[in-house]
């Protein structure tokens, strides 16, 4: 059965009835599971993790749209996380039975979609993208809602979806397809920053490291620690275990120990298989000899 | 939801049509999940992999148990593996929501309505044993149905459930409760057998090594290699871990190395995020941090 996790990011944060209401529909509709929500106060944004089938998620995504549409003004709209509309952005993650291809597909035809039933333009991003400049966030966000609803009228700010006008209260959607993101941590035993921040320059690409791998140092001042926080990008090219050796490795030049590790939020089976083979040298593993993910192949079959 | 495993034992091996006919109820029931079954010519004999809830797995076996009981004549039966009934053992293996008291319990009431429906006398063993000394299914079969057609008289080998006579046909049936066995094998560089054995001997409880692991040392001929082959029986008191490490260190002492390693057949997740979690230093790791194992938690639920 084809199974995709979806990530929407809602701009609302601080309403607890409008934020009820908007996970009603992931709640509600069969074949949609709803893993995880969060609503930050400070950003006034709600992120929400789903996992399910292509047909429920994205009619619990239009359910859910629309109930935060009728709710969020962008006009009046203040919070401290960049943003371009009521729904904010919605990716798409192929997670079992499903290519890239047929998660990028899907990304397109759910904009199309969603403009018609909503009216708010719509702008492609990550693999989804239509314009290859528009691969990148940021890009499309640059200036947030207040500076796109002047520059839309620009062509090269033109939605890929819908007339060049920003939604009078709902602003605009990224919508787009990627690959499931990883947030791993390592902490480390010593109080001076500057080793955290020398070993995420080793591992991160913007300094040189690995492609898929974005990591800060950080001080965990509390606990007298420092931690490279990172985001594994993509999983599959750039391993956890070949991060984490790096890491180790590089600690050693300062005498610093790795005290230990966090990963943060979800992560696909595979990537913990993946590195459990590679430590214990596991040949020819098949994921199905998991219990667990037999039964839950054996449970996905008997609901499609 | 509770879910258990069940690796029922029967003595037919050979003949397809039966074959089928015993794990068609294995394959038709909701809410039973057939993994896997291997029937062995030389042993006549297949052993049955199935996962699913309490009531669903009771109400298969019974039903398979009816046609292996109606196909199977012990008088005739003839096999490389030591048995007692045509049905010859059920384990029961607490996997989710279950304790092991909970399905010592399991085990020991389907045994009382296994003999009531089928007039097979019952056998307890293991962690579901009445008489302690038949903890080991060993003691139970001692001298396999041939002898115990005889010896059954003896009280010491009365069964536990029914009059101490076999089953015309049938034999007897040892149900009991245990834990998920894993059965793990590292591969040695070396074609020297001494060394795979002198390393199953540290590691295995027999000759003082860990106590819930056995093995032995085997030769790889095709393949130039040695084999430490074990079962781990209590994979959360004897880690993987632990295990491929000890092997690892006494492989140093022969300087052979540990070329790869085998998990066969079934591992719970369980068991191979306790080894990941130790390599990567992951602390406070939730199971349902996993996308697939919370997805599994979820269709459960909507089963129930």
């Amino acid at each position: 059965m084809k199974i995709l996790e979806c990530v929407p990011n809602f701009s609302e944060g601080r309403r607890p009835e409008v934020i009820e209401a908007i996970v009603k529909p992931f709640r509600e509709r069969k074949g949609c599971a709803l893993l995880d929500y969060r609503a930050d106060k400070d950003h006034n944004r709600m992120v929400v993790s789903l996992v399910g089938a292509p047909g429920p998620i994205q009619e619990a995504l239009l359910g859910a749209s629309k109930v935060a549409i009728s709710h969020i003004d962008m006009e009046r709209h203040q919070g401290g996380h960049p943003r371009v509309g009521a729904v904010d952005v919605i990716p798409f993650v192929p997670l079992r039975d499903m290519t890239m291809e047929e998660c990028v597909e899907l990304a397109r035809g759910f904009g199309r979609r969603y403009h018609e039933d909503t009216g708010v333009p719509v702008y492609f991003y990550e693999e989804a993208a239509v314009r290859p400049e528009r691969k990148g966030l940021e890009v499309i966000r640059k200036g947030q809602y207040e500076v796109l609803k002047v520059e839309i009228a620009n062509p090269e700010r033109h939605p890929d979806i819908g007339e060049p006008k920003l939604h009078p209260s709902a602003g605009a959607t990224v919508i787009g397809a990627r690959k499931a993101l990883i947030a791993f941590n390592v902490n480390l035993g010593t109080t001076d920053v500057t080793v955290a921040k020398e070993i995420a320059k080793a591992v991160r690409s913007s300094s040189g490291g690995f492609w898929h791998v974005k990591g800060i140092g950080v001080a965990l001042e509390s606990r007298g620690l420092t931690q490279v926080s990172m985001n594994i990008v993509d999983y599959e090219r750039n391993a956890l275990y070949r991060v984490l050796e790096l890491i180790r490795m590089e600690a050693r030049k300062w005498g610093v120990p790795v005290v230990e590790t966090e990963i943060y939020g979800m992560i696909p089976a595979a990537a913990l298989l993946d590195s459990v083979s590679y430590y214990m040298q596991i040949t020819s593993f098949d994921p199905d000899q998991v219990i667990e993910l037999r039964l839950l192949g054996m449970l996905e079959d008997k609901e499609s």
